[in-house]
């Protein structure tokens, strides 16, 4: 049977040492302040801001973290235990975790046999003296130190004595934290649980548990350890990390506060936990995951028309828990599985009156999506779609005509040019600009057509195209949706095009994208006025 | 204690079905059965085609399936119990059920109170005997039964008594597997092993579990029911699925098969599932996920210097299986190239003599790719790059010129045409064509211009057309990367063009589809020839 749960653990993030280790990534020292401030926020006990004794970035972090006042974390320093035939005092890998000034220590040592011969190449005793002297080394320095023990599951399989004999070195030494990482990441819950437990009786310092995703369970094998007593947990926000990434804190917090009653996070802070995922993504400059449990745009979304029906006969029919618990909501996915109740619970959630256009309004969506669109994506083209259908609304500008020019000759880029003609405030403006293809010679056009009359137009970015083809089989004649990601300062929106000649669907989404951004630049205007 | 595992279960696969609730994918028939095949080829039981009663597109899907062979799985027809106050045979939605023909039908019931109260609104009695009769007619109608009880995990916290009725209904009334539901996603693996084993002491019926992944154990939860003793899993591949997913068949199957030793795909499939997983993501147009456990282009790859330095010492010192196993490799990523051993190997593979050209190609290659090329999908344009190295390769045509008009008036449909120069045998053909859009339209102009040469060339089919955008912040400047399918007969290659002009890229993945194209059908030809 499972025990009670603690009624509290200490998360330790390690985004910022471990995380960085995930492909592409790469954070500056500047950009590792601004992650640590926000877990600081969040209530994390531990931040691993680095390894000083790997690179000179990581240094830096450190030099800038010392005279910042941490509210609720401290901040920690990682390295290895000292080489083979030195002493701790003389390696310079160790006395540069004490440079950082870091008042934790963390450092990884071989519990595994396998490494102890084949990678570390020596004796097992030697291995053991080299835990030991460095954790005693760190302590007597005056430090907290946690000892990770690498490797640690796959050490008890090939040798669990020897792998016991180097926690307790650890422990005796005075690690305040012995953390057993699973560090090729391919452990199963079921296992984790007899081996943290069997370390608990043998134990008497504090168990923590450090996981990888490589077999798509590092979440659960880092809940089975709070399950078996650890009280120490080891993660990356968002799960960054090498591989398949680490063990995703996004995930486990929110699990051990609402369904575990395990305490981890400051008071109020989880309820920032959607905005702090986001925020890490966008300083590691990866886009989020849109599916992330909790924390994910989807997350909480409804697709399926009887799905929506059931949430708007009660809540939480399809939600396992109140999205607003982790700062995220609730979303009603508009597309051809849908009926009127997703159109309506659209419109409010835009505040468009639809004033019994419901059906005109879902005829549209679902002759479009019929054609091609795909609205699920794009709200801001349903926005439009509804806004088209109350009455006195009067479109921004309109078409006339566009003409696109595609010129290539071998061994010369092509060349494209765009002529349009539209109409704005009752005048025909006729203009013309270049691009880099077609669709950028499209945009350049438009845009230069519309300064003169809204010249906000120039403030609202274009920050991501996609093409996707809908009816492979038709070839080349397939029809194409085009959707458009827009800002304009803080905002951000997304609209669709269709069509089956491709420059044609990129207008219809940049036109809409444009529209409703000339909406969010007046309504901006109007909101800084009123505050003036 | 962990019971013994059963030696195999049974895989069912949802792709088709829940897969699609995921926003942002639309499967076309066509789609639907193409990724069918690639399951039958990898042994899954089961694979649930559609939803007939829900929609059109999956009614095509199963006419297609009827007379197609399938070597190992069983095709499942989806749908839901009757409705209250009538009987399963006037249920127009059951009906449709039987009129795909699938030899299995699996329809999902109610097993929580809260639905039966607050969704469905119909009493607890009324339920039973919807859940008792649905089954029942289907199973008096000549199919196998397999029954989802919705919500089960959370009906058990709500009033597991009358959960627990449910599944006997569904038992009793012939039902081959009760398939146990987490259908909010939100239940942990120590819970899921309880009831399943409380399940199991009830019912002598195959138990089957069906997860999602909101809390980020959908694959946990999965493993904890079959060490229960559940021993038929559904889930989907790559976890595609609404909100955070559905369970990963493509980690929950190697983590049986490797780790746990319980078999669930055909002998010798399992090598063949990162490909798989990856065909499926093309499929559905989806950026494979780099990071996904087992079959991500990440998941075998190794950037911290530690890690690399010790992987060169011992092969597993950083990987919990080999991943060949799965069909995947390890990956360096300080350089992330390939070396020339990989080029001359490929050489081989197309029996193409470099003789010496290694480096030229390989510096193609590295060329190509920076500039937004992957030729991983697209081995027919590598085999170009290789014979145009070749000394004596003459190609069958030269680009001199191309000019692309799109013209659009509002209410018209747009209108393009592309005149194009080429070289061919000598002599310059100059001619144009009319198209849905650009790119069909130098499609057609292109095979206009070498009819005369190269009649074969109206054998060449063009399959398939994608089109994804690289560097997202640049918009529609952005480097965008054209992939083609391409057919004749039944040889299938695949070729790519990038470019930041859309057009420029159709027209490079174009020309390499016709050139390589020529070369299969001249190789036809000669084998037709030789066989006379």
């Amino acid at each position: 049977m499972t025990p009670p749960s603690p009624e509290a653990i200490e998360l330790y993030d390690t985004t910022l040492r471990d995380g960085t280790q995930r492909e592409g990534v790469s954070l500056s020292a500047v950009d590792k302040i601004r992650i640590a401030q926000l877990l600081d926020t969040l209530g994390v006990a531990f931040i691993e801001l680095g390894w000083p004794g790997s690179n000179p970035k990581d240094v830096e972090a450190f030099d800038r973290a010392r005279d910042l006042p941490w509210q609720n974390a401290k901040i920690a320093a990682f390295g290895a235990t000292r080489r083979a035939g030195t002493t701790a005092g003389g390696d310079p890998q160790i006395a540069a975790l004490l440079a950082t000034g870091a008042p934790v220590c963390t450092i990884f040592g071989k519990s595994s046999m396998l490494h102890v011969r084949e990678v570390l190449r020596v004796s097992p005793d030697e291995n053991l003296r080299m835990i030991a002297d460095s954790v005693q080394y760190l302590v007597e320095s005056g430090r907290r130190v946690v000892y990770d023990a690498e490797h640690f599951f796959d050490g008890c399989r090939d040798d669990a004595a020897y792998a016991m004999e180097t926690v307790r070195a650890a422990a005796r030494a005075g690690a305040e934290v012995v953390v057993l990482c699973d560090s090729n990441g391919g452990t199963l819950p079921s296992e984790i649980d007899g081996r943290v437990r069997s370390v608990l009786a043998d134990l008497r310092t504090t168990v923590g548990i450090h996981a990888h995703n490589d077999a798509e369970c590092g979440v659960a094998n880092s809940l089975a350890a709070v399950q078996a007593g650890a009280k120490h947990v080891q993660g990356t926000i968002n799960g960054y990390g090498e591989r398949c990434g680490n063990a995703n804190l996004c995930s486990i917090a929110p699990t051990l506060e609402v369904k575990l009653g395990v305490r981890c996070l400051r008071d109020g802070a989880l309820a920032q936990l959607t905005h702090a995922a986001r925020q890490v993504a966008e300083i590691a400059n990866l886009a989020p995951d849109t599916h992330a449990p909790y924390v994910g745009r989807s997350a909480f979304a409804h697709k399926g028309g009887v799905h929506v029906a059931a949430i708007r006969r009660h809540p939480r029919a399809y939600e396992h828990i109140d999205p607003a618990l982790v700062g995220n909501r609730t979303r009603v996915v508009v597309s051809e599985l849908s009926g009127r109740g997703n159109v309506m619970a659209k419109a409010e959630e835009f505040g468009v009156d639809l004033d019994g256009a419901e059906h005109a309004v879902l005829r549209g969506v679902k002759d479009l999506e019929a054609r091609g669109y795909a609205f699920e994506a794009a709200e801001a083209s349903v926005a439009l779609l509804m806004r088209r259908q109350s009455p006195g609304y009067t479109p921004p500008f309109d078409l006339v005509d566009y003409k696109v020019i595609v010129h290539k000759r071998p061994n010369e880029e092509s060349y494209s040019d765009a002529g349009i003609k539209i109409r704005v405030r009752g005048e025909v403006v006729h203009t013309a600009a270049e691009g880099n293809g077609p669709v950028s010679a499209l945009d350049a056009a438009l845009r230069k057509a519309l300064t003169a009359a809204y010249p906000e137009v120039n403030g609202i970015r274009l920050e991501d195209y996609k093409v996707r083809i809908l009816d492979g089989v038709a070839g080349t004649s397939a029809t194409v949706r085009v959707l458009i990601d827009n800002g304009f300062g803080e905002e951000r929106w997304t609209t669709v095009g269709a069509s089956s000649d491709v420059i044609e669907a990129s207008w219809l989404a940049l036109v809409d994208g444009i529209e409703y951004g000339l909406a969010v630049a007046r309504a901006s205007r109007s909101a800084q006025k009123g505050a003036a």
